[in-house]
């Protein structure tokens, strides 16, 4: 089961501006800082900036992790995330990170697992 | 299944400097960042900062991310890190990311389950 050639560790002090492409490999954002789980040590989201692509100007959204793949060709991560996905995705309100019904529903919305099960 | 009162999101920004106890309660260090695992969204090491603690000095040590524990009554992270087991601990080397054999002598060195299984 080693796949020491896809094996990458980066530093949570490193995320901060990591690349995000589509599945045509044109980068549609980047991460700001993930999101972590420090029950379980798992990421949640990645709250990405989108910088004008998509139109969606310079705001920040947080993007459940399972929707990002790490590719190694690319050496970056890679969604297949549209912007009508991320603009319909429910409001994320000042208490987001402890309301489990939003985070239910904004999992339901992009059709990834909940991390928490 | 439903946790809400334990469940705790932190920013990969927020995370330098997290404090980390003793099972007594003492601080024996801080967390400097985390390692990542971008393959599977999983945290794998804490890299901490003893500070003093423990007589280490001022030195940076991976310590295996299964190796602390969330504690909501303190609301920081605990562990029964002993100093012989940090100083104990397989020297690590500038190539530790990459290095599978390494993380496997570190991982069986501090009895945690590898965290890529």
């Amino acid at each position: 089961m080693e796949q020491s050639t896809q094996r990458s560790l980066v530093s949570s002090s490193d995320v901060n501006g990591t690349a995000v492409y589509g599945n045509d490999g044109v980068q549609i954002g980047t991460i700001d800082h993930l999101m972590i789980d420090k029950e379980s040590g798992r990421v949640a989201y990645a709250v990405m900036g989108f910088g004008g692509f998509l139109g969606l100007g310079e705001d920040h959204f947080p993007v459940p992790w399972g929707k990002l793949r790490f590719d190694t060709a690319h050496n970056g991560f890679v969604t297949d995330l549209t912007e009508s996905e991320v603009t319909g995705a429910p409001d994320r309100h000042d208490d987001w990170r402890t309301d489990r019904d939003w985070e239910r529903r904004t999992h339901e919305h992009y059709g990834v697992p909940f991390y928490w099960m």
